[in-house]
């Protein structure tokens, strides 16, 4: 891949970690004379700070898309899952620096920007495809809502301890009806994320498939169940009577639905390009994350 | 026990199977010239029917746990749970009549209720007793809520797919904090329930204990905890960023929270005496309604 | 796809439902006038039997593969897993007939032989193509022993109550060392039975997958992981004081290993044809075999 | 209590480790001037040993009990239970000394032993009963066998891969038929054992309760159970093809059985006296050994 000639930057300043961060990387950039552009709601936060003038532009997402070849985002997994889902349809790779602890998805720690991020910059890096999941709500038969997930789509009751009941289609297949705190379909990036807690298999982020993860079901037969990548997956919403059943995606925009309404869910076509440091492994990171035990003679 | 010469009726008429069970239980308490008073909420349901002017008396629920000796609870098991909640104080038995599918609490069938009722009333019956749950939320130090269950306690974020941290402390030890959707702390009786759903072990109803079962807990190492009957349990919320904490008995009642709130459970002084037809077998309902094998040679 | 000319007959006869399902097949080729030939074993446990001379030829396994352009395995789910493992290596579609109680791969009941058959033949079926697992151990560096699997290679310490640790490698990464019973390597045709069981995802049939299950892990944040079906999986057996390692392929097969031996486990190339009657449908036999919930009108 | 007059040492001294943690305690004891005797294997390991003739006898485990009032036994959680097996009908107090990894049962850490020891020998200690298990065989109504667990008794299939089918009966009532690897019968104490790799809750030490736990169940709907501490728990083997089954106790002897036979298990009446040190807490044993989390504020 050629080098980056515009980078743009995104980061969600919450807190004084996530902007350390996002100066030490611009600081670091202005060193090495890389062009940079900076996300508007980023450059909003970053207004009073001297480092704002060393922007070369300040645009919107859509803008940032177009205009670079290289997206850098500053802060947790969240922030990450938020530029991809924003950046999904145009072309642009994306990096992740965290804010101090290491995430899936943000590889960088805060004090590794300077060699990891110029690693990346002379093309030492690895390349991962991911995909997002493409999400719509029919009701009555017309498309209600859109949106897309990069980690899961859930279909949960709006307030909690109130029972759900719908029936899954798969590619069109009745498969069978839960009754449940609700459903998470997750890709195998979301699998070490909220469908890991709800008892989901761990999906290695090669593997092209769609895992549906029953929250707290009420039949206890009822088990996860991993399908192609390619499947068209359709939830209909049965009867309730004190649950608003509403659908998240990455934990946000929630969308209110009623009875009989359909949530069909299939693979994005455009898919998320994910750079990470060369060294990147993602059997270490699940070892760091997730307690995992290392080597034997290290015990 | 001597004969029951008091009846009280509760009724949730929220449906016809219900309304016909209610009908049949009446007609034959007449038959056997059995007095019998019936709840405020029932009678107004009932207003309009002939039937209602058999009743003894209309009375408000507190009234009728003083005034008679035994109270028969038409419904599900959440009208069995509702009625337990307003009667506990009290010292009056209750027995179950379901609305055409059995209960783990509602024993009886409306096909059934002339034969299983006399058999009751006729002092052929098992006697359980069942502990509830008392609950109370202090906030700096003061009680600002307090509710009952049978069931189950939940603290659970309100909204879904917000995540909420909590520290466990029992009998003033420091357990452990969990970050997850929350917790569920079920009683013997609630372990047939939305406990289970959540992965929770069942327990048999003459076990004195408590069990805590965390629901999708986002540390992989967190497993429900089972705990002696006369622990006390407190919980103290952590910080939290979307959610609203929120506190649910028997999933009623969702009393609201915020950061440092504290929830003291413990075992309510006053038992549930719960009747049950004399040949009510534990097991045999597990059998009936989770889907048990029977003895091999059925297979 | 050409008719059928020449037909393979596998049995299990090892109980009286088996024969006779097996008996009221062959009555049925004869009338159809369908040429058939028995396998060895098969022909053996019905040498006294006057259908017996019915049979084009007897012939072993391997001759069956070469001879048939279908075969017909009648027994149980392990019936079909050892036909297959048998006939992998040769290009032959299999069909499995029950004895009495449908299976996930055996779909055709003994009082539907006349129809579904007969349907089969005339080219009306559901071809499906499984994968299986090729095993191998290697003992300082060469192979001492293989297997194959449809369903799943397990690792077990033998005798049980002696827990093992093992390393885990796919694709040459190191993944994670695990102490448990023993790990379940399943194919998706394998998720609905040991593996799942272990508490392993249901895989669709249709899914390039395979699970790596852990069975009764030791460390508390082990979970089933899915890895594309192209990986190569590669697991080290660590030091073990009263175990006496294992691996079995399909439940048979016990090959004893000793520490620091590798067992290698990837897909085999060629797959396996199965034929279903046409009507098939994999999550219609769930919803049969695992007592998951029809449609919500239904209930 | 009174003060410890005569002290008893059991080691299993299979390992380095272990013996210089015994020949640490023997240097303190000779030091404070306390008598002690040694267990026979024990002495007979440390036979060459200068220390071995400070001790004041050697006696059978028997004798140990008789003539001691307290047993220190060192090695890990698996010597504890092997002491408290042989030392349950005697009334003598254990206490637990390690090798250099924090057991749940064995307290102490060698670089405390003369602190932590001194503390204990000078009445400053935590006493804790727990209960064993006693575990009958019965085949055609005659006793043929019999154990005692600590942490608990498991049916298995002897060789793996091999499903057993029984039934369980409790206090007499039949509860239901599993099919599985077996089922796990855990005391509180084995609930952080065995029970936990299988999926069992964690039971507090002070609860009076015994956990049924199947292992890998083929019936989806099993799930494990807790039962009153004084309840009569029976399971009867059923057919099985291919596995011989065996029951095991805290690990060990492991019994063969037959179709029919019985296993009848039940609270032992002489509870094992434990102690620890003065500021021993549960939970804590819990976050460090099981991973849990501390306080929010260390987070």
């Amino acid at each position: 891949m050629a080098s980056f000639s515009v980078i743009g930057l995104i980061g969600h300043l919450h807190n004084e970690r996530a902007t350390y961060s996002l100066k030490r990387l611009i600081s670091f950039l202005q060193k090495r004379n890389v062009d940079f552009v900076l996300e508007q709601e980023t450059a909003g936060l970053l207004v009073d700070d001297p480092m704002f003038h060393a922007a070369h532009k300040v645009v919107d997402v859509d803008e940032m898309g177009e205009l670079c070849d290289l997206v850098i985002v500053v802060g947790g997994d969240g922030s990450l899952l938020r530029g991809a889902r924003a950046l999904a349809k145009h072309n642009v790779p994306l990096l992740g620096v965290n804010r101090g602890r290491l995430g899936f998805l943000t590889d960088i720690m805060p004090e590794d920007i300077e060699i990891k991020v110029d690693e990346v910059l002379s093309g030492k890096y690895t390349l991962e495809e991911r995909f997002l999941l493409d999400m719509s709500i029919k009701h009555l038969g017309e498309t209600v809502a859109t949106g897309e997930a990069l980690n899961e789509v859930v279909l949960h009751p709006g307030q909690f301890v109130h029972m759900l009941q719908y029936e899954i289609y798969v590619d069109g297949y009745f498969v069978t009806t839960q009754s449940s705190d609700g459903i998470i379909v997750s890709t195998p990036t979301g699998s070490t994320a909220y469908s890991l807690s709800g008892g989901g298999p761990l999906l290695h982020p090669k593997l092209d498939a769609i895992a549906l993860v029953p929250m707290n079901p009420h039949t206890l037969s009822s088990r996860p169940m991993v399908v192609a990548g390619d499947s068209h997956i359709m939830i209909r919403v049965g009867e309730h009577s004190r649950a608003i059943p509403m659908i998240s995606c990455d934990g946000h925009n929630h969308f209110e639905m009623t009875m009989g309404d359909e949530i069909h869910i299939s693979k994005k076509p455009d898919l998320l390009k994910l750079l990470h440091p060369a060294e990147y492994n993602f059997y270490e990171r699940c070892r760091t994350k997730l307690g995992w035990g290392g080597h034997l003679l290290d015990n």
